[in-house]
């Protein structure tokens, strides 16, 4: 553990070798300061697998205690302001209630999140065979009402970005016809973004298998873009770091959106294997910071993409996976605010390589961790937030107040 | 759909064909009828996803119930007559009840499963963080007592072999030390083997990932050949199909595990992305065919191997499910069957590569339907399985009799 | 080996079954007749890994050999009346005169591809750091004015069809700007595309690695297609058989580009871990039959895509290899012209999971060959080719004939 | 680019924070400056992929020229002081005096490997078809006798380590016999493991494709392992960092081996999708990490294991790219040496999952460059090697000297 006077003495010494350099410690740490991003609703409980859920003791089980727990990380780590709801698991009963609530612990409501992926209680239809895609109409009109009320909500809420993720898919060769899925799904989809505000959004989210074993109707970062730009202007893809085959190269299709002027959403996890929804930066910290180093330039220009944790926190403490992912997303972002990009593209112009390569990696082996905590503390954050969460016992004490068998919901 | 008539027909002018080749349609046709396949008592409910699961309807809800559902299959097909069961999703009361109830209905008790995977009511220390592996010593002897009843119970329905799946492993790199891990898994599946009666078996799975998401104790075959060596020569691998990362060349483990001469077991399904647990045979017939290529000696001078379907039923009725993945199984084996092993040897130690994959690809291309439904029909069974069980309407007469809602045990 | 009796027989046989079925016989071999696969230029000589390569003796030296070798497949197989020429590897010395020695012997021209990844004799500038993605824009232009010549020559023998494929990439993070590359890239493109003649085509391959290592300027097909999307009606995507990451759903694709009205070519191969460039369904024939389950609407109603076949050809001889694929594309076609389509639309729409597949699966399970041979006798072909190659001794005559030590030009 | 003096002062503050903290920075200098890795001869020109190759120039042409490229990047990194012979492609005419000239620039050699993967000059039999696996056991002793050439050429040199990469496979279902192919290979291994000097020893690479494309022979560890096991007890596998599947958990891999007391060798490399032999550290510098945290207990205990750089460099100049290399294994070494071992093990006995992965990352994220240059510096090497090689002009004199268009052997 790093002692306040340590790190004191670590961020003058960072000021000192900066010197030469094409950074300035200032700016990086005010970008710092002003990069949030938010969590959801549902990861403030034990996440599963298919074989089996290990509850963690003290889970939120109402939307005030999710917007609490959401205010504690925050007050921690100061770079998590608002939250983003999963509708139905999390509909308010009164609005202006909850969103005065959020305000008073300094919390916002970002993006909303639709789910056509399970059955909900009441429902007239099942979602077994699909939603937006479904073969009968009667199903897709449900699907598209429901999320039209998730668009309703989140205006309430001061929401105006709404987030589609679509499980529709087939775990069989020819258990649906590809060509009129999509043609569903894109029908279906600009009637949801004609409900939306004038300066609402709807972000595409995409995914290559799970739940679905053989076909997703949105499986790729191309599908996501060819129904974004059937929408309208205000539609965009969502790239959450988890939805891509083996050995993709993500930071690749980042820029690509970008090119396409279509990258409106971000979800950090991280993974190994699949969809494993892990800690952020706990697997590949060179990816993260790769990826940001595409993003670095919307981040300093304007602050117009969803950014969101989507872990599944399936063995550590919620609350503090999440601030391990918020501090993996800072230092990442840091190291890619000191990569030298003139030097890089006057590299690139040369072919050289070797130079390329060095730029990158002196960038990324530059321990930054002084100017993330710097950044911590100037906006009245704590120096060490897993430490403090451990010392001041929190978890102990929710799990006092809410009991050891509260199931929050979410998967 | 074939009539009869037609099926005579086929069959005909298949053993017409033959003439010429080195196989014999009847011995082919006696092949098929001798290879009989375990159903799990878990794969008689709707499976699911992490993400969800959609109810079936009239699922059995008790082991009685699970043992008609598999009766019922092999009544029609008469390759499935034994049953596997999982413990303790299907603890039976009184075993000598239940061994008579299921040789009543030509059934017998194949390989016994343990479950260290979720936590079972009133036990004592939880299994979040590993079974046989955990740093734990009260730990590791609580599984390894869970292993030692499974084996009694076996006993008691005259089930020789234990099947273990060790889902423990780690999420985050440093979670765990490989080596401990390994040590522990070594010391207590040692343990478990000293409990198995002299004519008993052992078989150790592997699985790459899920549910853990870094590493697994048990990955590959490698490390469940190093441990079943060290536990004895009645301990074996036994390979599940959907437990390889991507690209794995599965024939070639099953012909190094019988060159090791420790191929025990065998679990069918079918998957494109992981361990998607879909009909067998639906999505890479060939794969299935050039696996039973390595099998079919095996097949025809002994029958010692466990072998057994363990799919996931998300969408599909359990009992159709079964049927195709049976369907698929024979198809395979009785096209392994019409190798000319003979040709193929001299063709290979000629190095004429094209001559090869001809002789293979000349077996895959026949159509050898009419020798599996003439094998079905000689040993009682219907032409068309599928068709039998939808014009006698029988999930309807279960959900009438079970209900819509009952949920049976698995996953 | 069939005999020609027993290929009597046996469609004799097959026509008597599918009399009660939704195919016609006649219909089927009528298709298979017409339909024709190119052949590339560079596909008769012997492959090469970057190990090394093994001579196979005999290989053609001139375009002259080439079309001969094109030819005899052809005479013998009846579905391969075209060849694709690769520039600067076959530039025809007289074009007139090598389209009339071509038309003689039956064959015509198909597309032409131009190499922007190797360094050509006297050439000014190397493609080592790219071509029409390259930082320089002399290099690009060079590229440009490369690949106007390709359709100069193409026209010259009557081939109308341009295709692309970029190895543009770099192999180290950081090496290159995803973004500029691929401005300069749809600069290029654009400047290419001006050059085809009214009725001419270009067709954008994609790849996602190899012979670059982080990433390829147009590595999947949402970026193939921004970029045709981005030129005009007549540039289309390309879809080669083995440029997909591991586990990718290509049939998917396949039916994504319909749908995008952007499927211009498609180059066949097989493969099981990267572009392995084997012989067509030796190694996945499903996929190739749901790929042609796709395919079969335009292959009815229009024949507007160029195929080809793009093997490499290792360690077989490389005609046998070419009438291997050949067959089993023929295969593959003849299924997916079995396959109920109103059915199978029936079932997709009632999600009668059980039943798509039970159809896709009885027309994959039928015994084909006897269509496709048939449709090789009536259109002039042979009822065994490769047993007739063999018989003919052909090769030995081609090495006499050439030399035991020729090298085809290609890879 | 750091000054020496920036040198000095980022010394003194890793040594100062390093007051508290349970490493020694002198002990991990001194274990840096300690740590060698070979330089394989093939290593030291242009490598190409199969769509060709581009020359650098001033590549080596002679043995004498590789030896002095490597003492080179030895002089200027002093972590480089063996070479590690590629037989027949650099075949010592006078091994003494080779030796000598050698042991003059500080060199000696490591180990001897031998090749079965491509057709030598005079040799009777091809390798096309497999070498120690071949079913013609007259191919089959000819390899082996090349190995046992091997052997005495690397006696000659004081180089006791036979490190033998088996190429061998099939790239066609049926293609060869899964089991045959053991038996020969294991057959023809033993022969060879016959003829090692007495403290010699033998090391078994694995690769699960390429040059082969269904199968290898040798595909993964655990065929490695069984090998050397059936060899004797100096008989090692050694693990190749870019001869995994997707998705491979190798430093799971490299403790496995351990744990069977069975590594004996590391070929260090990096690669996104395949065997892409980058420079070392450049796409997953945290796997490199990881595996050194494995790898760290032998480091310290004694030196047993053969380490060796095997990149194929296709863009960068081979000594940068080498020396980039080598710059991160030490980098990712040094972080190693810092994780607190103890207080991992506790983390991990308590199954505190957030704080094992805490204590990982606290290390990987130190910037230990000034380590690495501290102990560069004090072998006698220079402060930042690249920017020393740029500044002497080093590849221009190369060129000067040897040429522009020389090609060095190797792949």
């Amino acid at each position: 553990m790093t002692t306040e006077s340590q790190h004191r003495l670590s961020f003058a010494h960072f000021c000192k070798l900066a010197d030469g350099q094409t950074y300035n410690p200032e700016t990086v740490v005010k970008h710092l300061q002003e990069f949030q991003v938010a969590i959801p609703s549902w990861a403030l409980g034990a996440g599963a697998t298919r074989f089996g859920r290990f509850s963690i003791g003290g889970e939120p089980s109402s939307l005030e205690q999710k917007i609490e727990d959401v205010a504690l990380v925050n007050k921690l780590t100061q770079c998590a302001n608002s939250i983003s709801l999963h509708i139905p698991w999390d509909i308010p009963e009164d609005a202006t209630a909850i969103q005065q609530f959020a305000g008073e612990q300094g919390l916002h409501f970002d993006s909303v999140n639709s789910n056509t992926f399970q059955d909900h209680k009441n429902q007239k239809h099942s979602y077994k065979f699909g939603s937006l895609s479904h073969s009968d109409p009667r199903v897709r009109q449900q699907a598209i009402e429901h999320n039209e009320q998730v668009i309703e909500i989140g205006e309430a809420l001061g929401a105006k970005v709404l987030t589609v993720w679509l499980a529709d898919g087939s775990s069989f060769p020819g258990q649906s016809s590809f060509k009129r899925s999509l043609e569903h799904t894109q029908e279906s989809l600009k009637a949801i973004y004609k409900c939306l505000p004038e300066d609402g959004k709807m972000l595409i989210e995409y995914k290559p298998f799970e739940p679905s074993f053989y076909s997703m109707v949105i499986p790729d970062w191309g599908t996501s873009l060819a129904l974004a730009n059937a929408c309208g202007s205000n539609a965009f893809s969502l790239v959450d770091l988890g939805h891509h085959l083996p050995n993709t190269n993500i930071e690749q299709i980042v820029a690509t959106l970008q090119w396409q002027k279509k990258l409106g959403g971000f979800h950090f996890n991280d993974s190994k294997f699949a969809d494993d929804d892990l800690t952020v930066g706990s697997m590949k910290p060179y990816q993260l910071f790769l990826i940001f180093n595409e993003l670095v330039g919307s981040i300093q220009d304007e602050n117009s993409i969803s950014w969101m944790i989507d872990a599944s926190h399936n063995l550590k403490d919620p609350l503090e996976d999440l601030m391990q992912s918020l501090q993996n997303i800072q230092v990442a972002l840091a190291k890619a605010l000191l990569i030298d990009q003139r030097a890089l593209k006057e590299a690139q112009e040369n072919n050289d390589v070797s130079m390329c390569q060095q730029i990158l990696q002196n960038a990324f082996e530059t321990d930054v961790r002084p100017l993330v905590a710097e950044a911590r503390l100037r906006s009245g954050g704590v120096l060490d937030p897993i430490s403090e969460y451990r010392s001041l016992e929190i978890r102990r004490q929710l799990i006092e107040a809410r009991g050891a068998h509260t199931v929050a919901s979410g998967l």
